[in-house]
Parts: structure tokens; sequence; C-alpha cells
């Protein structure tokens, strides 16, 4: 219990993420906005609205600049936005220079812009991410690939899988979103400069050109100002979302694939217990299944930051603070998480067997109907398979053993119970998962 | 009040949509589900696991079927979906040709694929309805192009906009959602068909041939089986989220420019009341706001839905069945307000006027200090309009007195002053944004 | 799929509840807004406000009267509300006598207190329901009192418990619940009475006077009119999240019992599988699970209409139609799911005695270090567990074997090391949980 | 944009809350878990279970201990949880004596009773700053109360109201939440004790007695532990939403008050703009809009942490770290921008005095036609006022010329159309809502 779990000293180690948080700390943040308002000084320069030689003076004199955050916080506190306390700083900081400053910016301009700054810097983080971990699984995928396990529907054991199909089916989501990243990052990675309203009025006709030279100058694409177009950072959450939500799926798999009375695998280092030492907690899975439960939670605040009023929206726009960074942060701790778990997977083929054994064999219900209907209509082949069950529960035979008893002749019936027959159905799904990824990968470059 | 606004009596004509509805009714998804069994039949003949003729006679036999709903519904009841109990009534109307239905398929193949169809078609609706959207916003945006009004930021007029940009803004994020959704309609629509554990173990090895016959016969793209990776589901869920925020952003707008001590504009039809003759209610505007608080609400389902356990997951597939449809009615219905906002957009230029000139014009004060910074330091120019502000609310001047008595000779005022300097530069945004519609319409063809 | 889960054909039989749908329907609702017209004549006519002998001409012409559903409709779609029309029907109902209808009311007086006196019907439905399902429990805690199984933190085993005191775990919150729900009744059964902006104004002197007559004859509590104040709406929301929280963490046991690989016990009749006959889906517990996440996600958009714009907003108080009837009906469904499992639960100890046995005991791990550290230092005690664990992994002895072997003399291990010690224990917090009932009932007497 | 905006150095000054921050930060909670090992020692060696003397070496020992977070959050990483890693600092510290430390508890035992002392300490400072809130309000809803204003229903200027009832209007939800929270607290504030797996086992059978305890030691109350049972941290968070939900609604309505259009009334100190010297940006109250919207947002986390799995749930547990300290922490901050702008309150009453006389004083139509109907039929009435309403309109009289020229003669129109006819009913009902206080602050005593 902390107020902070992913930055506290005790909760951050496991719900965090250092590189996420570095790259959207308030000092990093705060990097950006200098760096903006260098930008915007030598765009302004250039439209000849502001002093000829300015901008270089300014550059020079913010140099390594360190803003004081906390004067910072208390700019915030009177004006909702440390803008204008930075402003302040850094004109302090330019002398005569800094009448140059900030021209024909609104602080929106400067949030937005320097936000976006960060986003685009952890989405690459995302990118490389992601990327290994699908790389992860599709070796895990083919490591594991003929190890037959009972799939389970509605938490039932229903047929033979092979755990590596399983795995591949982590993997699908993240290769669609990994396919989707490139546009998302051009599309959040956008310079906002509007002035006031939106118009840049106090700049005009030169609006345009000035977005174009911040946009140049601070490695972002050019766009009319977004102040009351919150879209594409609704999309970005729901892009993180996407991406936890997967996570969740296979960090909840294991979970159940670990409980005690499955041990049918395992990932990562599970947490020990002090009193109980027959136990291994998932502590890395559960994190998993808690961050995409918060940011899941979060979600709904950009939507609602979605729908500003008018030109500017002070509380809406706000709402974006309390769930954009966060979620970013736990994504990345996520990905973190799963990375670990993907590089470590487990799995306990004799445990797995129990189930394949289990009722005589009975997982292979369904294809010994489906064997049956070449022989018979399919009606009684599943009349025929339900009496063979009746044996194998009643009498203790193998579904092997009742159905050669009682079934029509010259069925090999070894082999068609045999669960490995779904190894190579189960490797064509895999193989195909992946296909879809060269594919996609192809298609956006 | 009512169980069902979406589609009760009392309630649906103002918050539900009949197009939408239909296209998702159970009429119309057991239509869907009816077709997937055909042509599933047709696959299996094909790929010789069902008797020839087997397909064409089931065709006939189910020509014109209509499944009887309230035994699905029993059906659903007792097994969590209506599909044992639709393949029972399938199956009693084809006679022997019915021993070839349903061959290999699971509940989720049926459930999912005819789901889609129906999403194909809401989505196709939406394409529709957003485009007209848009272009009907355009065309408000030039015909209210020089309709000066003050622009709000945090609740306060700032500075000059026009009427036309506020409009164009409005039509920026769903420009951006037009050029998705063509991605997004081909994500959702594919044909689901996996088998009870996914691997198509039961029609071994003719699972990705029997899928693509399928995608073919019902107009689906084909893909790999997707029972655990709802990741189209969710991205589907998010953009019609986007949509409606998009949406509640221009009903927010106008219920402010409505209200009665601002009457800057209006739209819709606004409901009267019976006791207070001069009260015009913005209701199509308030249920905008209602409809997009719902989309909100219900999108975090399908982030639940996207973490199932294992190979299907009976809860949490569920959870779409509450959140997907109910998601998809409202944003039509918000649609639907939204275009007949669109259409009846008025402006009361003389009550925007009111704004402009009030405190003396003192919306324009950004306007005079900047002009004031190319006659000295900005510093001084803006000391220099905070005292020309003084003289405005001391002695009743308007700022043009002010600055004129006060201020260096030889500005012309009158003409920097004036409100409609905004026109152009706000046309300019407005132009722009509208010409990233064409160039994203082009890309994407 | 379906536009409405809790009340379509096909899919209600499993997610609707008649009982509490009727009670919240839309002729329900007409007829009490009926009843408060009729009230509100009498209580008028009492103040002198309307003529003698109008309230009871109005009583005789509306007994019996049926409103015109799709007329109200009509008027919702203009007016964002069905009380104008609905007034407009009862006039032309009630001829001259009807001039002395509706009173000093405004819709809103009209829509929520006839919603309130549905709730309070549906909350006493909750009552019986809760009440009912916490009286079962109690019973089955009782008879599998001396069920003892392995006790599961973090999915893994960890010590034994047994399977009387889980149920009653389960019941724990819903003791809490049930002792809250006569105040919560109280407190959301009051009438609504303020007129246009809320001060009466209309009918002052008499407003208060009005507002206790209307009570009285509606059998709702009288206050203050609460048109901006729906703080008692938030609050009945989150009483049935919290109830069907209760209920989705006993669905949520149960489902985990239920699994292949644990078959420690059942409840409810699984749904079967047609083309698995060894399936038996828990159709029951997942559709609680899916019904307290729809409850969940819903809950939100009450806090939001909490939040009303001045004096009455349209937009957000729209948005309990679309979240309080329904969170009520899926209440209500889980509950009704929920009384069908507790009075069906079965256990397989056999299946539970297997993880009692597993690891040759390892379970009692715990129990053993206590055990020793009687006669020893903690640690020393810890350290010759983790040797007899030791024993136990590579040689295959049973727990009470190794520490028999290796422990210090004259400790009965195999009376300490039995998992029955769990029973005594177990009951008490059994009997605990279920005296708190005891207590609050009488509390709140 | 941060981290952090409850507790970084940017954003927190306005968005976080110095105290409740304090009494729920890692510190304060680690005080509280070393507080709850000294108990839990004087607990188990008054049931004779640890050694004696031990409990007063310990509480020696650990007189003034600080725990080392960095090293509880290495044991937070592997483990999940800082107990281990706090116990092991602990038994370090105390020698010999140490063995007798954690006797019987688990870590769930120690995060929950540490959690609840410092939620109990939060609630303490809630009761302080909702009393105080209500305090403020019921003494300015009387300073305003003579103050005539038009009261707005779905935006619309509707009939007159006083500010003095508005105000009390925001107090009401304020009233009620304040006599809940006594009970509430002794909800949530009960000791946490159930061992492993919740009954004890390893102290059997002084579970109870221990508990019984550490809950007087620790100044909480005594209950059967609550692992599995969340219903009173879900039931807090609930509560703070009501709270916070209570709060938005005066911060927009304050916000609307505010707007340029209408500069109705004003409250806190608006942050100003430095290019806008004319703006007054309503900081505080879109501070308390956002924080709301938080704490919504994660409330729905709370209700899933509600259905933890089996005796002890690792994942659902934590979603509790992630919205609980949170929503204490924003609920306190809006809490305190709360009674910033209770005591800051203003009104415009000139400019509310527009709206009053807006359309030859329509907004008295409502009382005009009730006092028409006093003299002829009510339909006959209203059409009289429409009429005259028509040449307010038309001819630019106001209503009561116009009802003059073409009512009935001998009313006193001056008088009936006063909109100071509002004062006595709107102070009746500020009576008549903190007569409420008086009455339920009573009961609770």
């Amino acid at each position: 219990m902390t107020p902070t779990p992913l930055t506290g000293a005790v909760m951050a180690p496991l719900y965090g993420d250092m590189q996420a948080t570095a790259l959207l700390s308030e000092e990093a943040v705060a990097a950006h906005m200098v760096a903006f308002e260098i930008a915007l000084a030598r765009a302004t320069e250039a439209a000849g609205l502001t002093e000829t030689g300015s901008a270089d003076a300014i550059a020079a004199a913010l140099d390594g600049f360190d803003a004081d955050l906390a004067v910072l916080g208390q700019g915030t506190a009177s004006a909702g936005v440390p803008v204008p306390a930075l402003v302040a700083q850094l004109r302090a900081a330019c002398g005569e220079a800094g009448q140059a400053l900030h021209w024909g910016a609104t602080s929106q301009d400067v949030v937005d812009t320097s936000t976006v700054m960060a986003v685009r810097d952890v989405l690459e983080l995302y990118a490389d991410r992601v990327s290994a971990l699908i790389g992860a699984l599709e070796q895990q995928s083919e490591a594991f690939g003929d190890v037959v396990m009972g799939g389970r529907t509605r938490s039932q054991v229903a047929t033979p899988i092979t755990f590596g199909m399983r795995i591949a089916t982590w993997a699908a989501p993240l290769i669609a979103l990994e396919a989707e990243l490139p546009a998302l990052k051009d599309r959040i990675a956008r310079v906002q400069f509007g002035g006031a309203a939106g118009n840049n009025l106090a700049v005009a006709p030169h609006g345009a050109d000035i977005a174009e030279t911040l946009a140049s100058e601070l490695g972002l694409g050019a766009t009319v100002q977004w102040h009351g177009d919150r879209s594409a950072v609704m999309a970005v959450g729901a892009w993180v979302g996407r991406v936890t939500a997967a996570l969740a799926k296979m960090a909840g798999d294991l979970i159940l694939m670990g409980r005690s009375e499955a041990a049918e695998g395992k990932a990562g280092k599970g947490g020990g217990s002090s009193t109980m030492p027959q136990k291994s907690n998932p502590v890395a899975s559960e994190a998993i299944v808690t961050l995409n439960a918060y940011v899941t939670a979060l979600t709904p605040m950009l939507a609602i930051a979605a729908s500003p009023a008018e030109e500017r929206d002070g509380g809406r726009w706000a709402m974006e603070w309390f769930a954009l960074p966060q979620i970013l942060i736990a994504g990345a701790a996520a990905l973190r998480h799963g990375a670990d778990l993907a590089a470590t997977l487990q799995a306990f083929p004799e445990n797995m067997a129990r189930m394949l054994d289990a009722n005589g064999g009975a997982i292979m219900s369904e294809a010994a109907s489906f064997a049956l209907a070449a022989h018979m209509p399919r009606a009684e082949a599943q009349t025929l398979v339900k009496d063979a069950l009746k044996l194998v529960n009643g009498q203790g035979k193998t579904l092997t053993e009742a159905l050669s008893e009682i079934g029509p002749d010259g069925i090999d019936w070894m082999q068609i119970l045999d669960p490995r027959q779904a190894i190579a159905p189960s490797q064509a799904q895999a193989k195909a998962i992946f296909a879809n990824r060269t594919n996609s990968l192809e298609e956006t470059k």
C-alpha cells in the first residue's frame, strides 16, 4: 500500500518500469518543453516575427538548463499548468533575448508537444519490447511444438492441443498490434501549435510555417493544431490496452497452468512463501493481471478527455495527465514481465499426460465420433461413443479398449485416439499465426 | 426509466437506432448463423468430409428457414449458447442431409462468425453516416466561415475565432476515424473456424481450406481462428468510442452555445417545456452526451473479454455480447443525432458580437500586445495593454480608444483590434483540416 | 449476440430475470407515473390549489388506464422525456378534471418518483433473495463442515481448510450487505417533488405539504427535492455492485473447483457439449461472472450522473436510465443463479484428498514447523521441515515418515499432520461469520 | 505531464494533498506494519504461543525502527509483497526475540491491517473536512439567501431561484455522506488476522483471541478475517466517489456561473493567462472535475478486487493498491479545493439580473400561467401567456406590460411576476436541507 505503486520505493520494483518512467519523468518532459521553446524561437525568427539572432542567443543560454521543478509546481497550483512558471524561468535565464521566447504559443502547445515527444520515445521502447516478445514466443512455440496437452474450453478439458500452439495464440494479438504501431506513432507524434484559441491569430499568417519548423526541429510530424481533437491520445491508450489485455491472457493461462492441481507449466521466478515451503507464487503473472486492470480502468479517462469543451478545456485536458503516462508505464512494466515469462517457460509433460489419460482417454471422444462417422450416420456414431464412454466409466477400460470391443472392425483405434494426432494441426496453426507477422511487417515496410 | 433505452418502446425513439438495431437483431444474427451452417456444409463437402450433395440438400431445406428464437433461448439457458439448440432445429428441418451439418465446428465458430457478419454490416452503415456527417460539417464550415465569435479556453472568452473553424475542429477527429475504418472492417470481418480447441483437429488437415471456403461464401476474410484473440473486437469498440467522443465534443459545444446567457447558436429541434414556454432544450445534443457515456462505460468490458482463459472462455466471451452490439447501436444513434445537428446549425451573430464587444473589446488584448511588440520590448507592450485595460474598465472606453490615447502613434488600432482579423487564419485552419480528409481518402484508396 | 441480453428472446433466459424485469418494465413504470399524477391531484386539491373533487374525478377516470407506450416514445424523441406526452394522454382521458393534473410538477418529479417506486420493489426482491441465499449458504456450510480440502492462496495449495468454511466466506460480504439494505431502501425510496427549478415556486408555500401527501399516498419517504443530489442513486448502484462482486467470488471459486484437473466440487446444471460428451460447462457460474462485469461497467455512469449541472441536467440524468435498471436486473439475475448454485453444491472429497496427499502431504508443512517450534528455535524448525521435504521429494516418503525419521522424538506426527486438524478452526470461522448475521439483523430491527 | 500528478513535484501542488499523502505514505504504512508486528508479539505471548518476555524485547528493539524501503522494494519484486523482506529486517533488529515475530500471520494480515490503519486516519481527515465544508456552505447559503438568479434546467434559464438555495443543494449529498461516515469507518477499520488460509490453523484455537488483542492494541475493531471479503474496501471507494461527485457538481456549477457570458459568480483564485489579461481560469473547479473523474475511473478496480479467488488472491488483491490510496488522496485534494471554493464564493447580482430581465422577464411565464389558472381553465391560461410572450418578443414589452394589457383585470402583475417571489420558497428549501444534517447527526450520536 503506497500512493504510487508505479513509482514508489516499495512497489515500483515490481509494478513500475524504470525505462518508461525515465522517459516520462518530470525532468524528461521539462527538457522537452525547453526544446520546444528553443525550436519555437528558431521558427518565429525564421518567420521574421522575432529579432534576428534571438534564437541562437536563447539556445546558448538554455544549453543545459535545468528547470526548478518545485517552482513549476507552485505555478501549476495557481495557473493549472506549469508553463507560465517555466517561461518565467527561461526568460530569467535568457536576459534580453528572452523577449523572443514563447512567441504566439499557448501553454497547451508546450505541454502537448513535449508530452508527445515523451510518448514517441516510449512507443519506440514498446516497439522493441513487443518485437522481442513476439520473437521469444515464436522460439518457444517451436520448442514446445510437439508437447501435447489438453486444450481447455470453458474451464474443462476439451480436445488435445500442443503447448506450442497455445504459445502462438498468445502472440497472435501482439502480431497485429505490432503492425499497427508505426501508424499509431505517426498519428500521435505531431507538433501542437495553435496559439490561444487555435487559429494562430497572434502569428497569422505564419502559423502553418512555424508548425512546420517546430516539427522538423523536434523530429515530429506537422499537422493542424489538435487542442480539441484528442482522438490520437485516445488511440494510444486503446492500443496499450490491447497490448496489456494480450499479456494478461498469457499471464492468466500461466497462472492456471501453474495451479497446484494442474502443474502443467510454469514461468518466471515464483515468489516463495516463508511459512509454506511447497508454494511457488506466480508473482510476475499476477502483476501483469493487476497492471492490465489498471490500464483498463484508466482508459475511460482518455475517452472523457476526448470530448473537451470549445477551443481548450482545462478539466478534461488534465485527465490525460492522470491516465496517459500511467497507462504507458504500466504497459511497459507488463511487457517487461511478459519478456521474463516468455524466456522462462517450462512445461511438465508428465502432468499434462494426466489430463490426456483421464477417464480412459475421453479427451479423444470427439475424434472417435468423427472417425466413426465415416462408417455410419453421425447420430449413430455419437451414440456408439457414448456407449463406449459408459464402459470406460463403469468398467475402467480405456476408450481405445471400449471402442475396439463395441465398434466396427478394421479401425485402428490406437492411432486414431492417440492425442499426438493434435501435433500436426496445432503446428499448422502456430505457423499460420507467425506467418501473419511476416506478412504484416512486409506490408508496413 | 426502462430496462432497455436502446430498444424499448418509450426510450428507443430517442436513444436507439432502427437501422443498426435491425442489423444486430436476434433475427439477423440467427439468419447469419444459418448462412454459416450452409456455407460450412458446402466447405466440408468440398473437402470430401461430408456426403456429396448434402450441401445442396441443406441449402434447399433451409431456404427461408426461420429459427424459433424462444427455443434458442431455452438452449442458451442450459448450454450458455444458442448454437446446440439451433443445430437441433436445423437438423430437424434437413432430415437425412442434416447429418452433414455443423461438421467440425464449435459453437463459438458459429456465434463469432455470425456476429462479425452483423458488425461488418453496421460498420458499412457507419461508413455512410460518418462520410455524410463530415460532408455536412464541411459545408457548414464554409457557410459560417466568416461568422466571428469569441473562442473559449478554460470556459473563458479568449481570442476570436470563426464559427466555421469551430465546426471544422468537430470534423477533425472524424476525418481520421473515417480513414481508419476500411482497415478496421477488414480486421474484424474474418471468419471464425477453429473447432473445439482451435486447431481444427476434427477436420485435420482441412481446417484452413474450410475456413477459406467459409470466408468466400460469406464475404468475409479468412484467417487463423481467433477464439482467444479478441484484439479486433476491442479495436472496434475503441474506434466507436472515439467516434462518439468526437460527437460528444460537438454536442457539448452546442449545448454551451445554446445556453440562455450565450444564445450564440443552436441546432436540432429543441424540446419544448409545457410549463416554461421560453425554453428550448437541447435534446439531441444531450442524447449524444448520454450515448457517449454509455459507450465509454461499456468499453472496458471488451478489455476484460480480451483476456480470455485458455482455448475458449465462457464468462469473458459473453461480456462481448453485453457491450459490442450496445456500443454499435449507441454509436449509430449518436451519428444519427449528429447528422440532424449538423444539418440544422444556426448561429446568432448578434449574440456572438456581445462577447466580442464585452469589456471594450478586451478579447483583442493579445492582438494588441503582439502589435505593440513590434514597437517596443514585449514586457513593455504587455504593461501598456494592461494599462489600457485599466482605462477600459475604469472609464468605459473601448480598447481601441484607450490604446489610441496611451499607445505609440501611427498604429491603426481600428484595423488591428477588429475581431474580423480572425477570419483569414480561421479559414486557413478549416481548409487544412478538410484537406487532411482528401489526403487520407486518397491514401486508403 | 443480441442488442439486449437482459431482455431479448435468445439470451434473457440465461442473463435476464423475469421478476426484476417486470418490476422495472415500461408498463410498470408508466403505471407508477399514473399513480404519481393521481396522488399529486389529491395533494394539490388538499392544498387548495386545484378544484375540489378533481382528484376523485381523475382517479376514477384513470382507473385501469393503460398508457400508449408508442406515443410516449414519440414524446421522448422530441422532448427527451415521456412525461409531456403522458400528461397529454391523461388529460385526454380525464376531460375537464384533467386541468388539475400535473399541477406544479416537472417531468423529472414524475420520472424520478416512479423510478424509485420500481427500485423499491426490486430492492424488496433483493431482500428476499439475499436472505434466502445466506440461509442456503449457512445450511451448506454446516453440511460440508467437515469436508477437508486444500486452501489455495495465490493459486497454490497452501494449508487445509474445510469446504464449509469456504462457503461461509462466500456468505460474509452478503451478510454485511443484507444489514445495510433497509437503510439503503429508505434512502432511495423518497418522493421527488420540486417543480421546475426545485423550489416549488409554482405551488409555494405548499411544496413541502404536497411532498408529504405524495409520500404517504405512494408509500415513499418525504424529503427535500433531490433533482441535483443523485448520491442515493449512486449508493444503490454501489450496493448492487458489492452484491454481484460477492456472487462473482463464489462463482469464480466454483469454476476453479470444477476445472477438469481439480474436480473438487460442482454446482448447477452444467451445460453439456454436443461434440465432447465428457464436458460439463459451468454455465451459471460463468453467467454470474459476466453479469458482475456488466454491473461494474455500468456503475461509473451513475457516478457521472451524480454531478449534474445546475438545477436539472438532461444529459447526465439520462445516464441513470442506461445504468440503474440494467444494474438491478443483472444483479437480480446473478442472485437467481447464486441461489441455484447454493442449492446444488457438490463436493468430491476423493479429489480433494489428492491435493491433501500430494507431495507426501506437504500441505501440512506449516503445521509441522509450528509444532517443531515448540521444541527448538523457529529457524531451526523451518530448516528441519525443509530437510524433511527433501526426503519427501527425493525418496517418495510422506512428510509424516520423513519427520518421524529426522525430527525429535515424542511427537505424534500422525495426528499433527492430519489435515483434519483444520476442521475445528474452520468450523469456528464459519460459525463466527454467521453469528455476525444474527447480530446485525438484531441491530437493524 | 508526469507519472504521478498526485505526488510529483510539478503537479502535486494542484492535484495532491500533503496531509492525506503523508497518512498513506510508504513510511506511514511501514510504521503501521511494525506496530502490527509488535502487537502480534504481545498477542501471541498472551496466548502462550511465544516466549514470555519476547513481546517486550521486540517492542524495545523496534522502538523508533525505520524500515529500509529500498530493501522492501526488492522483496516486493520477488515475493509480490514487502512483508517477508520487512520481517527479515525486523528479525535482524530483534535478535533472539525475533523468533517470536510474525507468529501465525500471513503477509496479507500485515498489509491489510496496516492499510486500514492508514485508511482510518484518512477517514478522520475526511470527517473534519466534510464537516467544515458543510458548515461553510451553510453560512454561504444564508449569506446569499436573498440573491435571486435564474435557475437553469437542461442548460436553459427556467424559473428563478436564489444562489443560497443552489449552495444548499451542493451541501445536500455531503450531509448524507457525513452521516454515513462513522459506520463506514467502523466497517473498514478492522484488524485482519487469518493466517495462511484464513482459519488461523497455525495458532488454533487462539485465532479469535489474538485478533481481539491485536484490535485493542491497534485501536481497530475485531472481526473474522476478511481475506476474501473485500466488500468494505469497495464501500470506502464508493463513499469517496460519492463525495467527489458531489464536489464536482459544485465545481461544475461554478465553472458555468463563471463563464464569460454569464459571469454570475466566481470562487477561488482563478489562474490568469500571460497573453490574455482579461481571463480568469477556474483552476480549482477544473481540478475537482479532473480529480472526480480519476476517482470514478479507479473505482471499478476495487470491484474487480472484490471477487478474489479462493482463500487469497495475488492479482486481484494488488488492484486495491492501485486504487484505494489514490482514491483517498484525490478525494482529499478535491475536498481541499472545495473548502477554498466555499470560502471565496462571490455573486454578481447585476449579471444575474440580466437573465431575470431577459425577454421581458419571460422567466416568470410559469408563475404567470399559474396565477391565471386561478381565473380561467389552465389551458386558456397557458394560451394567454403564450400570447403575451408574442407581444414581448414582437413589440419589446415586458411580460408585466403585456399581461396587464391582455390579461383579466385585477391581477397585480408587478408583484406576481417579481422574481423575488422565489426567495421565500428557496430559503425554505435551504433550511430543510440543513435541517437534515441536524437530524442525522443526532441519530448517529
